[in-house]
């Protein structure tokens, strides 16, 4: 700078900080769009794609990682791209712990020259490490909430404009992951509570225990099997989870009671989803829940309208209503939860079959047999999932309902019928409980 | 520019380019920061007060406004400073609304001259507008979701470099307001579930209703009496609202059993705190409300140790508890729930100093009675505030419950004896119903 005062009168001064304007400008721009891009997302995972993207391409970089904090387990963890694994260690390990611990910025011009590079990790992933930047990431109480970790500048090593450059996106990254933390939080809560609902109803009746979560595990494979969107399976999961909700106002002669209603017993007890329904419509739900309430309220809907509480037909049942009620029904009877044993499996598909077009939606009877029969025995078996065998999973993977019934019906062994039925049997009828006492 | 590239061999150029971009670098460093202060906050009302301050230095205006569209109501809204109330007005009224309307940016460099202003605004203010830019704030979607309308430029009028300044300011303030509006709207459903939960318990046992709320609203009272930080007032409104959520699994021949239990029924009764605790504890809290299940399920524990369910000692107790404690038994004894006519006022607060320092913390007992009259009679009568008489209110509000139990025990006329206790009993024996009817 001295040096450059020196010179001021003279005319190439003009176009020496002319340049250096120009590279600051350049900076700022990219400093600028960095953080635009950062700004936009919310969610912690994209979020984190996003900025190791962003900061690659402003920094001219071969790869960057950002990791982060995780103060309760003591460990540093990261993301990786395309729904890999997280990579996750001890949080005072390696160069990126080292500057987790200390704050200081570790610029390593040649990594291989430099004794704090563990070359080992370069021989598991097969990448070849020249230089590399390592930047503890603050927040605005100064706390180190992670690293940013940049390898191999295209052109030379980083300089110290490059630290300046990585300083400024560092604190803009922190605060919006900051944000993401908190939103992330607020989900998981959000979710959390929705179970805990969908378990108040359980805690009255132990013998319904975990019909809600059963129901939204089958919603949830039903539905993916007919395509639904992600945004609309996350609504149906909620609504299965809290389907039965409006139980809990009910008395205990209903509630407890099951075997056969009275004539007043049945219409108190009819009054469930409606009351789930008024329960739920108090709640200000998200514009993305809004439908959750309705779709709830409708899983004693029947297609030819004789169901309740409204008596919708086909159409004006939502789609996730009509996808609800069957696997509702199915759990109600393939559960043990009114009988010691669970009803004869050929026979509640047969209901189902039967039903179909009167009470149920037969594209959705349809798609629920077209589940694999682990998942099936997985949900069924939810409580007692420590029990299962592997290598009979492995195998019930392989056939879907369809194929069992058609088994269970025509004998034949064109779906290795003798193995597919026993190995079935031995979870449904739970078999494998006797065998181990 | 043409002009300018034609010079492009003198001399001089190089000085008009460095200005251009030092004056470039100027505002890149302004946005850059405007951009900083923006990210760190995602409270709706404090993220919209930073950015009208924001922009306001960035622009050199005198003022700046953010009015925010609100799609259902059809209307623009604004947030004012210190606290004030908000500003709203039908959404195509005026150059925000013709702004919000078409997305034209309006630059008007001499406010009175123009036909498009009204100067009514500046009448009703005592405001004098001499320039404004009203700029249209869109988000990824090229929604508008806003407008900004900056008022008075300390030199001159605004130019193009100021609305090409505002339009990358406007960028970032819309996604920073959408990340905002999510978050809020993620607490609103968040806080409309927790109350759904309480009026859940309230459902199976209606001569119990409105108990949780009104004990959550007490304790709001008491709490801002002794001074608890917003933040512990935040968790302690939860933990009221959801204290009794544990009675959902009892049966009903304890819940609704508002008589005398038998032995059996009393240890059943009992188990309600510890089935709260349970329940919350499963809800994936975040870090402020982690003492949620904790405190929500001492409110039965007593100072001498004697309560339940664990028997934990006054200090043992959270304070949030222990309060709690207090306005749970108020509740119980002053609400008719149990009885068709309330117990006798000054028989229930004789009740509470009795049990002081033996059931309760004698702080939270001598704080309670220090709460205004207008208050206890409204959260009291909640449900048909409608019969409240304003003027009664008004003259209650000069009045502590201590106030009116020395009048009560001495009849003395320190504190305006007769027309006090009158215009209380008016409420607390709800003599107002039969005179209406």
């Amino acid at each position: 700078m001295k040096k450059r005062e020196g010179k001021k009168n003279e005319k190439v001064d003009c176009s020496d900080e002319l340049k250096r304007y120009q590279e600051e400008h350049e900076r700022l721009k990219v400093l600028l769009n960095v953080t635009r891009e950062i700004a936009t997302e919310l969610q912690l995972d994209k979020l984190l794609l996003v900025i190791m993207d962003e900061v690659k391409k402003a920094m001219h970089a071969d790869r960057c990682t950002v990791f982060l904090m995780d103060e309760e387990a003591n460990e540093l963890w990261s993301k990786v791209a395309h729904g890999g694994e997280e990579i996750r260690f001890p949080s005072h390990l390696g160069i990126a712990g080292h500057v987790a611990a200390t704050g200081e910025v570790l610029n390593i011009p040649d990594a291989y020259a430099d004794p704090r590079f563990n070359r080992e990790i370069d021989k598991k992933t097969g990448y070849r490490t020249y230089n590399m930047l390592t930047f503890p990431m603050m927040n605005k109480l100064n706390e180190i909430i992670g690293v940013f970790q940049v390898l191999n500048k295209k052109q030379g090593a980083f300089n110290k404009d490059d630290e300046e450059l990585l300083n400024a996106i560092s604190a803009i990254a922190a605060t919006q992951i900051e944000n993401a933390q908190l939103y992330e939080q607020q989900q998981k809560t959000f979710n959390s509570f929705i179970e805990t609902l969908a378990s108040t109803i359980d805690a009255r009746d132990p013998l319904t225990a975990g019909h809600s979560k059963r129901t939204a595990m089958y919603s949830e494979e039903v539905a993916k099997i007919v395509g639904l969107s992600e945004k609309r399976r996350n609504v149906l999961r909620f609504a299965a989870l809290l389907h039965d909700y409006g139980k809990v106002s009910l008395s205990d002669a209903i509630l407890k009671n099951h075997h056969k209603f009275t004539a007043n017993q049945y219409i108190e007890m009819k009054s469930h989803p409606a009351i789930t329904r008024d329960i739920l419509e108090k709640i200000n739900l998200s514009k993305e829940l809004q439908d959750l309430p309705k779709i709830a309220a409708s899983h004693h809907e029947k297609v030819d309208g004789t169901g309740y509480p409204v008596g919708l037909t086909l159409n004006e049942i939502p789609e996730e209503g009509r996808l609800l009620a069957v696997v509702d029904a199915f759990d109600a009877m393939a559960s043990n939860r009114r009988h010691t044993e669970r009803m004869n499996f050929e026979k509640v598909i047969k209901i189902l079959e039967e039903d179909s077009g009167r009470c149920y939606d037969p594209r959705f009877v349809e798609a629920f047999k077209k589940m694999k029969l682990d998942r099936l025995i997985m949900i069924l078996e939810g409580d007692s999932i420590e029990l299962l065998d592997g290598q009979d999973l492995k195998f019930l993977s392989e056939y879907t309902i369809n194929d069992l019934i058609f088994e269970l019906r025509y004998d034949t062994n064109k779906y290795n019928g003798v193995e597919l039925k026993e190995t079935f049997n031995k979870y449904y009828c739970r078999d494998y409980l006797k065998n181990r006492r």
